[in-house]
């Protein structure tokens, strides 16, 4: 089986990617070599990147496209139904990503209510201060989006002792199986954060999310609360968000997203007293590295024994 | 009831005692107005001082000794027992203590496996650095000491995802239903290190465990693991912890706990790269506030019924 890694930052990882590939005949594919080497690849292994009509073209042999981690926005999954190309991700939960993200989120939580920054300041200037701290147990949480990174979310803080509430687009049975106390629809977000100290977002970006958190969200959050994300920078409308900070609307936040990837060091936000800031980071973990590559491994050994590989985004094309 | 509180530390915490306490007279005595004061009173709340027999002598009508907190360490309990005096703590679980110390831990860890430290201090300098991290996730921990911070340490990292193994003094069966894979005895403390990325100090400090970690216990740690101190600075020998991080035994730690309290803000420790720190803030928290307050309102209530109070730690004696 041949075996392309399109984007050249797959030659960073080489000394872990080519032993564990051994068995296959591997290549890396920089973009402007991409529509070349891509001609004889079986599996097409992706950064987030468009992968459109135009591409598919030139890949006569291709049979699966599988995306280096869960996002796979940039994916054209008719295209590649149309062509009998399977399209796969790695799904976030059980492969070390959604629970490192959901880790980050926690970290987030607990070095903001434990006033962490200043007690760092205070330290360099010598000082040593003891701010009383918000704990999280008993504390209610909101946690915005209950895929698979909300789950892990949600899970963890439940057994922090927190009161958690979820909302999430659709409505399904097995959220009571997680110990959410109450669940919103995504039209609901202003009554779903009432009352709760910590905010966690953790929604996919997509045409209904982009811009979801504005003015009215945070005008709705707690004065004491806590606004995390973990999701995406485009969920939020940054004006807003600054809006909040600036009024006190909200007590603070934590980003591991921003608006602008990698964000602008000088970038006035990452220099905030109330905001706590990891340059997308959650999901870069010794865990998500392997996890990611065990799965991928996997899947591509289920292809090379003609079974149909998982986390397949377009089986219902294929199946047409 | 007559309610002393000794130590003027009360003083700054008078306006939330003062409404809690309304049913009962109140008084605050500074170290010097105790033995006068004292005569009077049928309840005396402390904080952590010595508490003995010349004491209790001009104590004629106490009742109860009432311990702000769990550390009871400076009671005579048998010298109360003598006096048919109630010598009595606030347990550390569910009273938001115990609780409040494990997220301190919890944030070490977190800090730590991220290199948090590391990637301010770059921010500082005006660049994005994102190193990859370790997640706690299938992780092995070792948790040492398995009282009631032991307990609420281990409940949290196991469902963390995390492998966690304990270590104790005394073995109960009860241990089994936390979700330890093993529990070491406390002179099989290097076996119980072996292969744990996390190791989390939760022992009492006593005459037992005075000392107890030293450089054959960092030795035995594994060079990629991080040690949490949450428990007391007495229990480790400073020296043996600095020969640890100088010759890389051991990849870091986090302090909440200082062999001197407070900490100088000078102490290298403080500023050291491979070690956070937190200035004994573990259990500093709002719900442990209120956690610790309404025990003890509860506990002297109890008395004022003529029933046994809660958590008597000189219950023994007092049968006899």
């Amino acid at each position: 089986m041949r075996v392309l890694f399109a984007g050249k930052e797959f030659r960073r990882l080489w000394d872990i990617l080519a032993p564990a590939f051994h068995e296959y005949e591997t290549d890396v594919a920089a973009d402007d070599e991409l529509p070349g080497k891509i001609r004889d690849a079986e599996v097409l292994i992706v950064r987030p990147m468009p992968v459109d009509d135009a591409l598919l073209a030139t890949a006569g042999k291709l049979r699966m496209i599988q995306q280096w981690g869960t996002g796979a926005e940039g994916m054209d999954l008719d295209a590649c139904a149309r062509r009998g190309i399977y399209a796969c991700n790695v799904p976030s939960r059980g492969t070390g990503n959604a629970e490192s993200v959901a880790e980050m989120a926690i970290m987030h939580m607990l070095l903001l209510g434990r006033r962490y920054s200043r007690s760092q300041e205070k330290l360099n200037e010598g000082k040593i201060f003891t701010p009383p701290g918000t704990a999280l147990w008993k504390k209610k949480a909101c946690v915005i989006g209950l895929g698979g990174l909300g789950h892990s979310i949600v899970e963890r803080l439940v057994c922090l002792g927190m009161n958690v509430v979820g909302a999430n687009r659709t409505q399904k049975e097995e959220f009571w199986d997680w110990g959410l106390t109450e669940v919103y629809p995504l039209c609901d977000l202003e009554k779903a954060v009432a009352g709760c100290r910590f905010v966690i977002l953790a929604l996919p970006l997509n045409r209904e999310t982009e811009n979801i958190i504005g003015e009215p969200f945070f005008r709705s959050m707690e004065r004491d609360a806590f606004f995390i994300n973990v999701a995406r920078g485009g969920v939020v409308v940054r004006e807003a968000f600054e809006r909040a900070l600036e009024n006190g609307w909200i007590a603070g936040a934590g980003l591991d997203v921003f608006w602008k990837e990698p964000p602008d060091a000088a970038d006035p936000l990452l220099h905030h007293p109330n905001v706590t800031v990891t340059p997308h980071v959650g999901g870069v973990t010794d865990a998500s590295l392997t996890g990611v590559l065990n799965f991928i491994l996997q899947n591509i050994a289920r292809l090379g024994r003609g079974e149909k590989p998982l986390s397949c985004l377009n089986e219902r094309q294929l199946d047409r």
